[in-house]
C-alpha cells in the first residue's frame, strides 16, 4: 500500500508533533512561512535579554531531516478540496492525501481601538525584539534625561505570558539596568494589567495569590479587576475612565486562530477551525485541525486551551488518526490529557500545578527549568540556553541587552 | 588634581580600550549609536548561521561597569572647541578637557555604481542577518523550483573578511544545506572577485595561494585580477565588460573613514582625522585619533590598516597619553607593533602569519579560534560561542539558519 501524503500547515509545535509522529509511515510535507520553528514559551526571555533570540528559533528542515519531511516556505492562499490540493503564495500547488492545519494564533485584540497602532505583541522573534529594543531605548533616553522622568511599561493580560514577562522585566530592571544606572532604573514602572479577579486564572486560587506576591516584591504593579478600554501612544485608557501612563505597552490579553485559515473556505467558528472530537474538520474528513487553530472541544464543551501541550497532544493523536484512516482502521476520539501548568515569575520563583499538587518557589522553579530544557529542541539550543541561563543564574547580568532592530 | 573629563566618541575596539585603560583616572564618558559593541571579525559567522547575532554584540554599559564609566547612546553632530563640548543628535551638551574621536569605519563603495543598492554591506548585526535572511530565503526558493535554476552569491573583496566569509559560505552550502536539500545546495555557486592579484595581500604569497587553493577545494571560484564596473540587481559587471551573475552581492571590498566624523569639522585627508604621530588632531591638541577613523601613519608614510588590533594599540596608547598630558609629562609618539595576521578558511583550513612564521592548516585554525576567544569580549559571549561552535564542529550542522529581519 503506497503511503499517504501528509501535507501540514504551519511548522509549530502541533504540525511538527504529527510530522514527527507520521515518521517515514508517510510522505510529509511542512509549510511555513517562517524556515524556523519558534519556541514560543521563552520568547519572553528574549524581549527581555535573558536569550539570544536564536536560541529561541530551531530550523524545520533540521526537524525533519531524520523523517525525509520535505520542506517549503510560505503560506497558503486556497484550497481546492476536489482535487485535493493547496496553492502557496509562491503559487506552486501541494497536493495531498491528507491535510492537517496547524496554523496557529495571532494576537487578539478584542476590537479594543488602538492595539494594533500603539501596542506590541509577543507571538514572534521580531516582535520579541522590538519590545528588547523598545525598553533598551527608553532605558538609554532615562538615562540622559536624569531627572525625574518616569518610563512605564505596561503589560495587559495576567496569564503565564504577561506574568512571565512582567518578572523577568522586573528582574532585568531591578538587576543589571540598576547596576548600568541606578537613577535611571528607579524611574522605571512596569504594570500588569488584568481584566480578570486575578493573576493565572488556570491556576488554583492560593497560587495566583502567591504570584501576585512574588511580583509585587519584585516591583511590578498589579491591577487586576481592570479592563482596558482602549490604548493611546502614551496611555491606557479603562474602561472606568482612568489613564495609566505606557510609554511601552505589551498586549499578551489573548490569542485568536490564525485569520489566514480563512483562506481556505472551510467551516470556522469563533476563528477556529470546526471540528469533530476525531480532530475531522466538518464535512471535510481529511482535514484535520490541531492546536490553536483547531475548534475541537474538551467534555465541558468549550473550546481547548490554546498552548503548547494541546497542540502537541493533537498533533500526534493526527498523526496516529491518518495511518488508522489509511490502513482502514476505525478513528479514535480526542481527548486532551492535562498535564498541568507552570509559570516562572522569577529566580527560584515560579508555580506549578497538576490536579491536586500545587508547587510555588524554588522546587517549582527548578521543575520549570528542566521540563523547558526537556522541550527546548535541538542540543544547540539546549546547550547555549544553559550557557545563558547559567551566565545570568551567576552573575545576575543579562547579556543580550542589545538593540537589534530595523532602526540601527 | 582633578581627574580630567574623557569623552570618547564611538564604543568599538578603540573607544573602549582607551576607556578600560584609563580606568578610574578619568572620568569617562563613552558614546556609540549601538548599545553595544559589535564584535566585527565574527560577524561573518553571524552571516553564515554559525553564531546567534546576539554572541557578536556586547553591552557597552556592561564594560563600562567596572571603571564607573558613563554611556550615551547616539551620534555626535557638533563639536564647540572652544567651549570644549560635543553635542549629539539628543540634543545633550557634553564637556570634555579631552575628546578621543573613535567612530570608526564604514563601507566604502570607491563611487563604483549600483553597490548602495545592490551590494550588502558587512559592518552591523542587522547588515550580518540579512545576509542570513537572503542566501537562505533563496535557498529555500531553490528547493522549491526543484530545476537547474542558479543561485549565484558573488562576494566582491578578497581580505581576510571576503575570504572568511566565502568559507563559511561554502562549508554552510556544503554541509547543513546540502543535507537539508541536495539538489537545491548543489545549484550554488559561490564567487569571489578580487580586483589585486591574489587573495590576502597582506600575507605572504604562498599563503595567499594556499588559501585560494582551500576556498577553490570547498568550490569557491576565485576570481582575481577581476575589477568590477558596477553592480545591478543581478549580475556584477566587470571593468572589461564581462559579467558574473549575482542574486546576493555582498560587499567586502573596502571601508573608509566614518562620515559623521566630518560633522565636527576638524581636519580631515583622505576621510581620515589629520593627526600627528602623537594621535593628537593637527591644530586640535586636546582632541585625539584612534582607529579606523585615525590618520595616523607607518614609518613608511603609509595610512595604518583599519584593523581591531591598530584600533586597540592606539586606544591604549591615547588613554596614556591623556593621562601624560595631564600630569604635564612629555607626550610619546605611537608605533604599531604588528603582531601578525590570521584568516580562517574553513574547518582545519586557516592562515596565519607574524615576522616570519607562516602556518597554515589545523595548527593555524586552532590559533585562531583561541585568540578569537580570547578577545571575545564577556564571559557570556564566550561560552555561548564555544557551545554554537562545539556543535557546530562535532555535528557539521549550522543550528542558526533561521531567517530573522523586518518583512517577516
Amino acid at each position: 500500500m503506497a503511503k499517504p501524503r501528509v501535507l501540514i500547515l504551519g511548522g509549530g509545535f502541533g504540525g511538527l508533533a504529527a510530522a514527527k509522529k507520521l515518521g517515514k509511515n508517510a510522505i510529509v510535507t511542512v509549510v511555513d512561512r517562517h524556515n524556523y520553528q519558534t519556541f514560543l514559551p521563552l520568547l519572553y526571555q528574549v524581549s527581555t535579554a535573558g536569550l539570544a533570540a536564536d536560541h529561541v528559533a530551531y530550523p524545520i528542515r533540521g526537524a525533519l531531516r531524520s523523517i525525509h519531511g520535505k520542506f517549503r516556505m510560505g503560506s497558503p492562499i486556497s484550497l481546492d478540496y476536489k482535487n485535493k490540493t493547496v496553492k502557496l503564495d509562491s503559487s506552486e500547488i501541494l497536493e495531498f492525501d491528507h491535510l492537517i492545519i496547524a496554523m496557529g494564533s495571532v494576537t487578539a485584540d478584542f476590537g479594543i481601538p488602538g492595539v494594533n497602532e500603539h501596542a506590541l505583541g509577543m507571538k514572534t522573534i521580531e516582535e520579541a525584539l522590538e519590545i528588547r529594543a523598545q525598553v533598551m531605548r527608553r532605558f538609554e533616553d532615562l538615562c540622559r534625561f536624569e531627572d525625574e522622568t518616569v518610563l512605564s511599561v505596561a503589560i495587559v493580560g495576567g496569564g503565564p505570558t504577561g506574568v512571565e514577562l512582567a518578572g523577568a522585566l522586573a528582574e532585568l530592571v531591578r538587576g543589571p539596568l540598576k547596576n548600568d544606572q541606578a537613577h535611571a532604573a528607579n524611574h522605571i514602572d512596569i504594570y500588569l494589567i488584568e481584566a480578570g479577579p486575578r493573576l493565572l486564572p488556570m491556576f488554583s486560587e492560593s497560587l495566583s495569590a502567591k504570584t501576585q506576591k512574588d511580583l509585587e516584591k519584585l516591583g511590578v504593579k498589579v491591577m487586576c479587576n481592570t479592563a482596558v478600554k482602549s490604548v493611546e501612544s502614551r496611555n491606557i485608557v479603562l474602561s472606568d475612565g482612568g489613564l495609566i501612563p505606557s510609554e511601552v505597552t505589551v498586549w499578551a490579553a489573548g490569542v485568536k486562530g490564525s485569520p489566514d485559515a480563512q483562506f481556505l473556505h472551510i467551516p470556522i467558528v469563533s476563528g477556529r477551525i470546526d471540528c469533530d472530537d476525531t480532530l475531522q474538520t466538518k464535512h471535510y474528513p481529511n482535514i484535520w485541525a490541531v492546536g490553536d487553530i483547531s475548534g475541537a472541544k474538551s467534555a465541558n464543551g468549550r473550546f481547548l486551551p490554546m498552548i503548547a501541550p494541546v497542540a502537541m497532544q493533537q498533533g500526534r493523536f493526527v498523526a496516529k488518526q491518518i495511518l488508522r484512516s489509511h490502513s482502514g482502521q476505525a478513528l479514535k476520539k480526542f481527548s486532551y490529557k492535562d498535564k498541568g501548568s507552570m509559570a516562572t515569575i522569577g529566580r527560584h520563583k515560579a508555580v506549578v500545578e497538576a490536579k491536586k499538587i500545587k508547587i510555588s518557589g524554588p522546587l517549582a522553579w527548578v521543575i520549570w527549568l528542566f521540563l523547558h530544557l526537556f522541550y527546548l529542541m535541538g542540543g544547540r539550543n539546549r546547550i547555549g540556553t544553559i550557557a545563558d541561563w547559567s551566565w545570568n543564574y551567576l552573575t545576575f547580568d543579562r547579556g543580550n541587552r542589545h538593540i537589534i532592530d530595523s532602526t540601527n
